[in-house]
């Protein structure tokens, strides 16, 4: 069958067709089993298995047009072709596109001699994990299936059992396995994803590598084995991944709405992946991804999910199965991504054809909404209330360190004092970007001052709106400033075209008209003067106070006032003023004495001393060559690169969905190994950043310098921030915690690489485990790639040196290997 | 009057009407004139002018709310307060604007002692230029005023006598003026503009500085001072501007259209400035600055000129005067930018009340279009037929210096056959910028196929429009390749986005339909998709050719066909391919790749062998910073500067007008010298662009290196490409000559300064004129500033040591040589 369907290509539902309609003729027939009683594969008996085994060569020669081979190395050979062939198939290539696999030439194939756990009930094979890859929790954790291949157990198609149940039922063979996962743990110095077979009660290990994990496990395993002195507090956090801290953000089901919990329930499933998710249901991959990229939430419901479906788990919010365990493909790639996903669902039965599922007598259709609960299994009809959760006790742990080894400081992109309030709990250290113009949205009141200001054709009708503003932004700034107590505060002056503002129904122009005074035609015209070409290039930022410097000096009012305020009731303000889109220091300087000149004469009326900075975002490639001559008038840099990455490529974010997927997709263009707008193009962009900060710094020694755009949020972006030596950056409140920790990895990963042993020493100084720590070190560099890892397979017992068996039921038995090796990949 | 007016700033017009009241009653009734007979100035009798400086004294006092000052100290601290007042008076101003005057910190002020052209028909005042301004003819050629004082004769009021009638009537005095003209010349080795005034028969020399003159003049002077030895061919074609090479391609009327002219004539007044225009006829600077702003061609009709009007007179297209000779403010101004002018039109009435003019019994109108032909002074009703002139002979004499001082090719920008051998004629050396896509609205057949092309939503839709576009590209290319014969042609690959391809309009959207085969919605849809908030950072360039490669296949395809057809023909074709709006290295491997995978077949094909080159454009920052990586798959650069500018500046050029000349006006924000779309920012745009060569040829030597970009054409944009190295630049047909010039003077200018005197010895080698150049060489620095000249004025006689006259008349006298300083620097 796998024979058939991976390495000829053969519809794999057909064998699936075959063998269900034996089992649900023949089978069902002899067992006389009523129609509800389902029949399981062990129910097949030998004559129906030669019954199975004539139709799915009869179905081979059908599709194929030859025998199928009785040649073992005929069989052998194509395998190692179909191995190699599955390098470019849609799965992996869509694989290695999620996981970010780039630069990989091929895949290479191990030959091993064949062990059989379907050789009865002393024989069986199991997958398992040297600690809960759920929880972290140091507990034997896995399942087994007796008379069994491998396939049978990661499939999912079989429910196996518990290892506990396995170690009551073959403590003999259990006792080996345990042997096995203290060995293995000791020398990689990390949790092990372990696969084996029993033959005939003697243990064999097919496989280990360095087992996935989920974000909330990645914490505590990664915290136990530093108290378990294997390894040390810096391996500790370069284990820590960016994935795994979104990971424990993933919102959770409210709880407190008991009632709607209990009116919403359909079904319980086996909690795979904890988290929750709600959203669209879809039956496909392809849909998942269609919903995904127009902007809406997928719940993937599948019987099983199998690596076509990668691509639609990864767009997915989350995925739910009919069938498999804790360790089928559903569980495995969802964990490693800390995606909500409940396996086993038995009782729901998915109707692929009519595209709905029903469970418990309710019917939900595609495009119902639904939500997932991937802490207990529960689903639910539609979408319920979430939250965010409580982080793992061992997150505080790595975080503390995490900042010992921290150099950068971290700061967050906040426009609200609650946003200020949330980063701060989650470390952040200031703002780094408040964007004034987010501000305006609040009120119908504020909305209206702001679009009165920006009709006005006069100065003095301009003054006259942005009277209305004041007392507003004072406001706003107050609240931010106190929520910032004791940290600096970068407000960055009104940015965006001013026609972003303005109201372009009837409705709300005749409102505007009414509330400015002027006609309806008036306003109607302003409004269609602001219209631009190419509004991203067009009259925003800085601009803006070149031509109407009057909104400048309200902006600065505003802020001054507010730090004097709070300062006045004791609060620790530090306002940094920063200038966006300057491409010129006369420019700056013009802008800059102005704000000055407008500060010092709020400071002077309020008779106080008020430090503050005034700076400039680098956002314009010019500003960045220019960067010294700027740099002479700033306190500060602020890199942009959001706009920076559309200026120097020439891409608008809003119009790249055209075309720069396919400069992303490494089997389309790949001319990109990220999205630019999310990891920063380093080659491109950085150059520029990195010009800009050597030139500032040259200029202006004590010039501050900081990133604000998206990519202070995505680790490797921050580390990039840390080599050109950046102050700080600053992330979305939800992102503080990725910016610190890649923060502190990229300290880590600067220091300069010793030899292992040698290094392994030094780092083990903080830490009594220096011992250990000696061990540890070479495991370090092994676990990297599954496909090395396995290479290097430490299992001692070497197998059983025979022939490949001549038997009709090798077939099988070679498809295990080849699937294992597929497998193993994904 | 003047210093009342100019000193005091009362209104001009008043004094003019009390003026005219006298003349109209006073004189007019002593001299029992009838209505149709004019009152000169000089008709006013003593008396009749003691009571105008009554009337005068009467209005300075109601005005000013004082006594008109008696005391001339007081006088002169007046004068000297309102020439420092004048730097920063609006004129001053737009005339610095105008002139490209930066960094200039204020004027000076200079007080002489008076002499007086008014103490009767012995004396008298003039203005002239060593030689003809306006054919550059070596004739003395000026006008002068009996009984007159300077500002008598500039401000156009009355008309005064030529030259030569001036030799008749005061030959002693005339004599001692060819004096001065001969040594002014000698010393200063340039054609001289001179003021002078004759006091009782004795000469005085007020002012002298290096005249203007008329574009097709100054290639006369320069040939001609060569010729006679008093400069060198290099200082010759250092003093040609780009303007007067703009200025000998303005167009002339068509003279072939004989009954056209002669029924369309309405009145002919003195040809101040040769060329024609034609436009809307307005009476105020403000309405010809409006028009021009409005891309509308005005033509600025006044009774005559003032400073105050050098805005309107360089928005317009041409100006006509009323009064005035040609040394008028009009002439003058106009002459210096080659602009048709028309002055001294007496018998034209013009009403600035009513906006109209009368001459001949017609009537015109604001509004109306009239035709100026500045080579005969005549005045036509409507827009008559206007070709360009041939430029004058020595016009060709300066190109073949400048091709002999040149070391950089220039190209020109062509789409067409016609521009191509157009451009040819002017002096390209190739095609530089060949854009496909404006041949595809040529016609009705051609816009449908790529609009077919366009809305195609499958790849065989797609191939069967271009299959149609495929016969009609390479026959354009065809007809470029043979205008071209032996030059190489750089054709660009499609670059605008789709959209601007699309009709927007539901006719439009329903023949294309049709044509297409689909129903209007889907017309209609696909068309609403292609649009984008940045088209200008969006779906164009080659990222057409990454999403849709058949469109590259097309082309290239067509490009080569044609190259092979008419190289079968004997035509010596070098095709260059080029690739717009690269950002990375990998995007250009890959359609390198196909480009040349497509010419080679084609080439194959037709059993030829052809060289081509694969190129790419650095437009996108990006582009410039990896240049190195680029340059390694590019046969050649073109710097397309005007996306570049875009890009680093992040400004939109259609979109600028809102700030941009706020940016560019020294007396607002005052950011840039220069528009960075005109000349280009070398500063910011211009450090990618010598960072991208340099990183260019270092990783590929043999890389040839261009620009295209609007800055082709502009003469310091030029000489910033030569100084960085590039091997051609490329330039609108037009401006061919310009790119020509502007080569050959940066070659000039970037030689080691040396002593002057071994520097012109060895300029002179070229020629036979060694000895005249050592003498020449040093005024090569002199003339720069006409203040400085007038500063170092050479007027060997020293004017009588007299003190201010206590005489009432000294007022005008004190005027003259405060308007003098005025004008002089006008």
């Amino acid at each position: 069958m796998m024979y058939g369907s991976t390495a000829m290509g053969i519809n794999r539902e057909k064998f699936d067709e075959a063998f269900s309609e034996i089992k649900e003729t023949v089978t069902r027939k002899r067992l006389n089993a009523k129609k509800d009683v389902k029949i399981a594969d062990t129910d097949v008996n030998e004559d129906e298995l030669k019954l199975l085994i004539k139709k799915f060569k009869e179905l081979y020669k059908k599709e194929i047009k030859k025998d199928f081979p009785q040649n073992p190395s005929e069989q052998l050979w194509g395998s190692i072709g179909a191995v190699f062939g599955s390098w470019m198939a849609e799965k992996a290539v869509t694989y290695r596109k999620v996981e970010k696999i780039v630069g990989v030439k091929g895949t290479g194939v191990n030959i091993v001699q064949m062990v059989f756990g379907n050789k009865g009930n002393t024989s069986g094979t199991g997958v398992c994990f040297t600690r809960d890859p759920n929880t972290g929790v140091n507990v034997f954790y896995g399942d087994y299936l007796f008379n069994a291949q491998g396939e049978d157990v990661v499939a999912g198609i079989r429910t196996p059992i518990k290892l506990s149940e396995f170690a009551k039922k073959d403590p003999k063979a259990y006792k080996q396995l345990c042997d096995v996962r203290i060995t293995l743990e000791k020398h990689y110095k990390d949790m092990q994803d372990l696969e084996f077979t029993v033959e005939e009660g003697k243990l064999y290990m097919l496989q280990c590598r360095t087992g996935k994990r989920s974000p909330a496990a990645a914490f505590r395993i990664a915290v136990d084995l530093v108290n378990e002195r294997l390894i040390t507090k810096d391996i500790a956090v370069s284990r820590i991944k960016a994935s795994d801290i979104e990971g424990i953000f993933y919102p959770a089901i409210d709880k407190s709405q008991t009632a709607a919990l209990k009116a919403a329930f359909i079904v319980q499933g086996i909690d795979a992946v904890p988290g929750a998710a709600s959203g669209k249901v879809c039956f496909s991959a392809e849909k998942a991804e269609a919903l995904a990229a127009n902007k809406e939430r997928a719940i993937l419901v599948r019987k099983e999910t199998s690596p076509e479906d990668v691509g639609g788990m990864h767009a997915a919010q989350g995925i739910l199965t009919a069938t498999g365990g804790k360790t089928s493909h559903a569980a495995v790639v969802a964990r490693g991504w800390g995606k909500c996903c409940i396996v086993g669902c038995e009782a729901m039965s998915v109707d692929y054809a009519k595209k709905l599922f029903t469970a418990n007598g309710i019917t939900v259709k595609e495009g119902d909404y639904i939500t997932l609960d991937g802490s207990n299994g529960n689903v639910y009809k539609g979408e319920l209330k979430l939250i965010a959760p409580k982080p793992p006790a061992a997150y505080e742990t790595i975080m503390k360190w995490v900042d010992e080894f921290r150099t950068m400081k971290v700061r967050t992109n906040a426009d609200t004092p609650y946003d200020a309030l949330y980063a701060k709990k989650l470390g952040a250290e200031g703002i780094g970007l408040c964007r004034t113009e987010h501000m305006f949205f609040d009120t119908e009141e504020r909305i209206l001052a702001i679009r009165q200001m920006i009709i006005a054709d006069t100065v003095e009708a301009r003054k006259i709106a942005l009277k209305k503003l004041l007392p507003i932004q004072t406001k706003d700034f107050e609240g931010i400033f106190k929520a910032m107590d004791g940290y600096g505060v970068t407000v960055r002056l009104i940015d965006p075209p001013l026609h972003e503002f303005v109201p372009h129904d009837e409705a709300g122009q005749k409102a505007l008209a009414k509330a400015a005074g002027v006609s309806f035609e008036t306003v109607k015209q302003r409004i269609e003067k602001l219209h631009e070409a190419n509004p991203m290039l067009g009259h925003r930022g800085c601009r803006l106070a070149i031509t109407y410097p009057e909104i400048l000096e309200m902006q600065v009012t505003a802020i001054i006032t507010a730090a004097c305020n709070v300062a006045k009731r004791g609060v620790k303000v530090m306002p940094e003023i920063m200038i966006p889109l300057v491409i010129d220091a006369k420019e700056l300087k013009i802008l800059e004495d102005l704000t000055r000149k407008t500060a010092d004469e709020v400071i002077a009326k309020k008779g106080m001393t008020l430090k503050y900075l005034v700076g400039t975002m680098i956002e314009t490639p010019r500003a960045a060559i220019l960067a010294d001559k700027i740099a002479r008038v700033a306190d500060f840099f602020s890199f942009g690169t959001n706009d920076l990455t559309q200026m120097t490529l020439g891409i608008s974010r809003d119009d790249a969905g055209k075309f720069l997927p396919d400069y992303i997709d490494e089997h389309k263009a790949g001319i990109f190994k990220a999205d630019p707008f999310q990891t920063l193009d380093q080659d491109g962009v950085g150059m520029l950043v990195k010009w800009a900060i050597e030139k500032g710094r040259a200029a202006n020694p004590k010039l501050k310098i900081g990133i604000c755009g998206e990519h202070g949020g995505d680790a490797d972006s921050v580390k990039f921030c840390y080599k050109v030596g950046m102050d700080y950056v600053s992330a979305s409140p939800f992102r503080v915690p990725i910016a610190r920790l890649a923060s502190a990895q990229a300290v880590l990963e600067s220091k300069p690489k010793a030899a292992p042993q040698k290094k392994a020493a030094t780092a083990g100084k903080k830490t009594p485990a220096k011992a250990a720590d000696k061990k540890s070190a070479p495991a370090k560099k092994a676990p990297a790639k599954p496909a090395a890892n396995k290479a290097a397979s430490p299992a001692k017992r070497k197998p059983r040196q025979r022939p490949v068996p001549k038997r009709q039921v090798n077939n099988s038995d070679f498809e295990r290997h080849y699937s294992l090796r597929i497998v193993s990949f994904f």
